[in-house]
């Protein structure tokens, strides 16, 4: 069995013209997706991993759950909005949630840089349990691990996460129909700035902060609507773009979103063109957009707008019927334009 | 309900002392313990990470599950018989199966360190692959992060895993009784001195190989007979020596081991006397104890021994109904050894 897993490494995928891992490899775009599924998925190769949804759903005993994790290494650990605790909860409640899987328990590992000071420990761990009460989760085993200086970065944190699923239905992108609608739950861009701004020492006219937050409140009440929900996905690492490009690839259809719809902050605006970035890209850790049958959409934004996570949500665009797989944005201007997958992240570390 | 949480941190514990994270604090004594029952716990403070067990069990949907989560930094990568891929796996199935648990799903966090390459990557994902097929296990879900060099040190690999638990036995160091035998299921000391050998570019006359490998399936021929287990406890950070204090401290008596029922190798013997360390307190990733009814202990280790991963199991003590919590270790030369916890291990970065 293991011959033919190694031989299967044999295709020539891209990822082979690298010998060594580049920052790009972690930055959820194309880069990521190669080393994923060129090296880890076809030597685990296994009918769940190959899903290659964020969360596995598995079947134990009768109850079906999903399970998911994250290592979180966001530098700096602290920025407007939030800091690295709040993030590995936040972080893995919504990849649960996205499989409609209402998260239960989480695990934390830690990987502590020997030096850390014990009072920003505190701080961080503090803002792990605030962020599991407000998502109402419990965080139920953990890891310590010291490394020596220069060997790691403050702190990084792995959390993992099982959420039970009570609904039939199956949302994931292989489900997602033409007609759909996209529905946005809020603006793009702002925690991806919220951090290099802290990184950078940049200052705007007011603080940017990051949107992160957990998702699993707005995304029961959209099932509990009995909504026929197609497809969820968190706009994190490679943005709302790279969510895009992704779910059009593995669903086999041309999306088609319109540039008026989509909710960007002034100040994130300004950011991103003085620093050269397309806020499309731009890593969020509290959006996501859910796919719906366009007779339950308005429905759907309702709910959504209804709940704090969701105040601004919007429909930005519909599933076309053309199996072309790509990506198209009308532009303000008119104009049409191809959303492709960046190779990396624009901002390395953002999570 | 977190204000109540941050004063709980005003208690005068040892951790107090510290202003800054040190080795000492990851390496399974009692430093880490400080610091996980002196500031984690407490902050997270609920019933199921109360309880301080490797896994935590939990019930979703009347499944009832165990569920863990390691950090794996071993420094080398690869050493004497595994590498930091087969540990991942093996590591967190057995934390598993000392709960009982019958291991099934894991998922695996990478940090990788930019410049890693990824042929070295690619023959300790092969590994976690061998590992998972060797254990039963399915590797389910993943995430890969890039840290930007000097924030890491190749690859560090978190896991978590669920298992499923079919018994209504409660193992845990609380159902310790009076009476029980102590049985462990081979020697000591072989992963701390295989892993510092190849650091250190140690020579023996043989090669001292790791002791590293799954436990899963020599627990489940314990549970299957039926026998009463009522602790179980893999030898990892801290060796035999601290998970015996430990077992003491929480089960509240005092256990009695003999010295000349241990099994060490020659060569292991030889590098801890060359090197100053004792073997009592060096990590193992293959070696656990048992705590088995008096009645029972000789079947068990018959079972033990019928199975690969115990072929020189053997009774190493009892627990007496004393009350004192401590360890007190019968010296081959009559003489008797109280066994302490050490303040962190004596060889970093062994897991």
């Amino acid at each position: 069995m293991i011959d033919s897993v190694e031989s299967s490494l044999k295709c020539p995928l891209p990822l082979r013209t690298y010998q060594r891992v580049m920052m790009a490899h972690g930055g959820g775009g194309r880069m990521m997706r190669e080393l994923i599924e060129g090296m880890i998925i076809p030597l685990f190769d296994n009918s769940i991993l190959n899903e290659k949804d964020d969360s596995a759903v598995i079947e134990i005993n009768g109850a079906k759950l999903a399970f998911t994790t994250d290592s979180y290494v966001v530098n700096p650990l602290f920025f407007p909005g939030g800091d690295i605790g709040e993030l590995a909860v936040n972080g893995t409640v919504n990849d649960l949630s996205m499989s409609g899987a209402a998260p239960l328990f989480l695990s934390a590992g830690f990987i502590i840089e020997e030096g850390f000071e014990f009072e920003i420990l505190r701080k961080i761990v503090l803002s792990m349990r605030r962020a599991a009460d407000t998502a109402g989760v419990q965080l139920v085993t953990g890891d310590t691990k010291v490394v020596e200086r220069s060997r790691g970065d403050g702190i990084y944190i792995n959390t993992a996460g099982i959420g039970v699923i009570k609904h039939s239905l199956k949302i994931t992108p292989g489900s997602v129909q033409p007609g759909d609608a996209i529905i946005i739950n809020g603006d793009i861009g702002r925690h991806g700035i919220a951090v290099m701004s802290a990184r950078e020492g940049l200052e705007f006219e007011t603080t940017i902060e990051s949107d992160c937050a957990p998702l699993n409140k707005i995304v029961k009440k959209l099932i509990d609507s009995g909504i026929e929900i197609h497809c969820m996905r968190d706009l994190t690492r490679g943005g709302l773009g790279s969510s895009l490009v992704e779910i059009a690839e593995t669903a086999g259809f041309r999306l088609e979103i319109e540039e008026h719809s989509i909710l960007i902050d002034e100040q994130v605006s300004a950011a991103c063109e003085i620093l050269g970035l397309d806020p499309l890209y731009i890593a969020n850790e509290g959006r996501f957009i859910a796919f719906i049958p366009l007779n339950d959409a308005e429905k759907a934004v309702n709910i959504m707008r209804n709940d704090d996570s969701g105040r601004s949500a919007v429909i930005i665009g519909r599933v076309s019927g053309e199996k072309t797989k790509i990506v198209s944005q009308k532009c303000i201007s008119g104009a049409h334009r191809i959303i492709d997958m960046p190779s990396g992240e624009q901002l390395p570390r953002i999570c």
